[in-house]
């Protein structure tokens, strides 16, 4: 006879999340997914891939045991490309997501207050909802290059703030790039606060328009930086980075070797042959470029199609679009989004960004649209048969 | 100017381990290492390993993001292979050791009873302080076949206990293998008690001498079972699977899917080349026959050397050898360690393997010796300087 075993109270408050259902969903037969935040397959650097697998597959000590913070020729390049102060270190985990996890194992005690962005990428809410910490939102300044610094500034005042998360180079779920103004006040605030900052730049590489802005962490050097290889490499091989301060960095060390041990050998061999590849640039170059494609197309058929019901601005990299709808409410968008679903074009729904107890009049209602995943022409279809679909929702 | 970040609590009574210090002093020039479970690389089925790598390595699919639960075709693989009964399901995770974290995660709140065999595994006694566990200690029986029943009824019944933790094939550290009428006794226990079983058999495969024992999993419902493939395929790869109740299984999916997404999906489609390669059983012949030589290597040597110091009893698996030293005391079990580590020989000292509010007076006091990474005659020369330096320390 089986007993039950209860989840502890943490766990029990991770909610059934609308989006796994679309996730799951994306895979029907006939849907097109613009979803997931998935990089295009087409675009995966396989002749490097391969030539480099042909280079690791004999070497045997890279299936043995290896060290916690990372497989120590990655790392050293990890720590030459991207540690720039001397007090900081670099950790190889299992994709950022892992990196961010361990932060708030870390450092973060149920009750803690932790500041966002809102809308926010759904993974890290996750993350600091598992931490049960307590988590203030705020919402975008008016001219879109940032968040609100007045309410950020309040929060601070109001709060014993420990960390301030946020995506500043083409923001998961809007796009939003942070102005170099706007970078320069949030280290400026972070600072006179005390409040680490959590800069989190899985796309950063990704621009495809305009000049790179200054990260927020060269402007405070109380910050982790979060970076991922998904996007650049594959997502497969799970390798993201963390840097951050030398004993903080030793702390997550010591909870990824209670967790995990290490993350896969083989795979950060790999990914260092991958980066080092005197192709790679090239490839970056070409991933940009038909991303940029896909970026303008959807934009184009958005404004031509959706004009009536919906608006989108034009982003400078990344992989999102965020459609803002005209005429639905936030309690209505997820209905919205499950009609679409039927109609076999999977997006994400507005709300799902937004911690649980964020309230619906101050949401943005809307969906994101991940336009790096679907070809060009399966994105036209998909604006199509939104129109369609948001056509007769409106009559 | 840098601010402090105070660790968390629970964080904080990690402590700083020796056995952290003696393996990284095991790359140490001229360092013979006894200490860590490392397999035998020069055993890697590197063959089979190349072969597999040349035939996933153009599989762009694999590339992509993947699913939480494992990649299809290893989940199922490991459902064939391992799921018994029909409300059970399997997940796959980066090594058995992030599936028993995602457990100790999922539902073991601070202050929950957790039973632990004494000695016991440090990376799983790690999570349970971790998670802030109450954790109490069985000791063995007298004929050393398994835990101390009347302790462990004791403990169960005095105690609202929601796991017991064991190792009962070849545990680590002792070698122990538990008899199949203590199996029946723990099972029957924790069943009348309604507490949970967490059967972790990483080295059952390892198995050299006589037959298998059935697991403790095949006499009671309410159990994970945790599977290691780094000692049967390669510990690079980070790769094990945990088997459960569905529901319990969903759970662990959910919070593995907020710590990093998924495994890496190229490893996992490696290893499932691996184990389903018709050369697979020959490799696995092939480690349990040259483990034994090593075993028999070793045991030969400490009978011959160290009988006036020391005993060690034969194992009829697994990876490890525990030598009982006869004039040492709890106290000073660490300090002969390190005299030994300067010696060039790096073993790991008893108290390590008991959580840190054990009584000193109820510990064995000895060594952990690993058989299976160090050549034949590493083993013997190591037991040599063994020999010599207990001398020292007994003049």
């Amino acid at each position: 006879m089986t007993f039950t075993l209860s989840p502890t109270k943490a766990v029990q408050a991770i909610k059934p999340s609308y989006i796994r259902e679309i996730l799951a969903a994306t895979h029907q037969a006939g849907m097109i997914s613009l979803a997931g935040g998935l990089p295009n397959e087409s675009a995966f650097p396989m002749e490097i891939i391969e030539q480099s697998m042909q280079e690791i597959k004999s070497d045997r000590t890279i299936f043995q045991y290896g060290s916690t913070q990372g497989y120590p020729p990655l790392l050293n390049y990890v720590r030459e490309q991207y540690v720039v102060r001397e007090q900081d270190d670099a950790m190889i985990g299992t994709g950022s997501q892992q990196c961010l996890d361990l932060i708030a194992r870390g450092f973060i005690a149920p009750g803690d207050h932790i500041v966002m962005e809102a809308p926010s990428y759904l993974g890290a809410l996750q993350i600091f909802e598992l931490a049960q910490a307590n988590i203030h939102s705020i919402g975008e300044n008016e001219s879109l290059t940032g968040p609100d610094l007045t309410q950020l500034e309040n929060t601070f005042k109001q709060n014993d703030v420990k960390f301030f998360y946020a995506v500043p180079d083409f923001h998961n779920p809007t796009g939003i790039c942070w102005s170099l103004e706007v970078r320069k006040a949030v280290a400026s605030l972070c600072k006179q606060y005390e409040v680490f900052f959590i800069e989190d730049v899985p796309y950063r590489d990704l621009r495809f328009k305009n000049e790179p802005i200054a990260p927020v962490s060269d402007f405070y050097e109380n910050c982790f930086v979060l970076r991922s290889f998904s996007k650049i490499a594959t997502p497969g091989l799970r390798l993201g980075s963390v840097i951050g301060n030398k004993t903080l960095i030793n702390t997550l060390v010591k909870i990824k070797q209670t967790s995990d041990l290490h993350s896969s050998i083989p795979m950060q061999a790999l990914l260092l042959k991958l980066l080092t590849h005197e192709n790679f640039p090239k490839h970056i170059e070409n991933i940009k470029q038909k991303y940029q494609t896909h970026h303008d197309a959807m934009l184009n058929a958005i404004n031509e199609h959706l004009s009536e019901y919906a608006e989108a601005k034009s982003v400078d990299g990344g992989m999102f679009l965020w459609v803002a709808l005209k005429h639905v409410k936030a309690a209505d968008v997820e209905t919205v989004a499950r009609t679409l679903l039927k109609a076999n074009v999977a997006v994400v729904p507005s709300n799902v960004f937004y911690p649980s107890d964020f309230a619906l009049e101050d949401q943005q209602v809307g969906f994101r649209l991940n336009f790096t995943h679907a070809s060009v022409e399966k994105i036209e279809q998909a604006i199509g048969i939104i129109k369609v679909e948001l056509a007769k929702l409106a009559a």
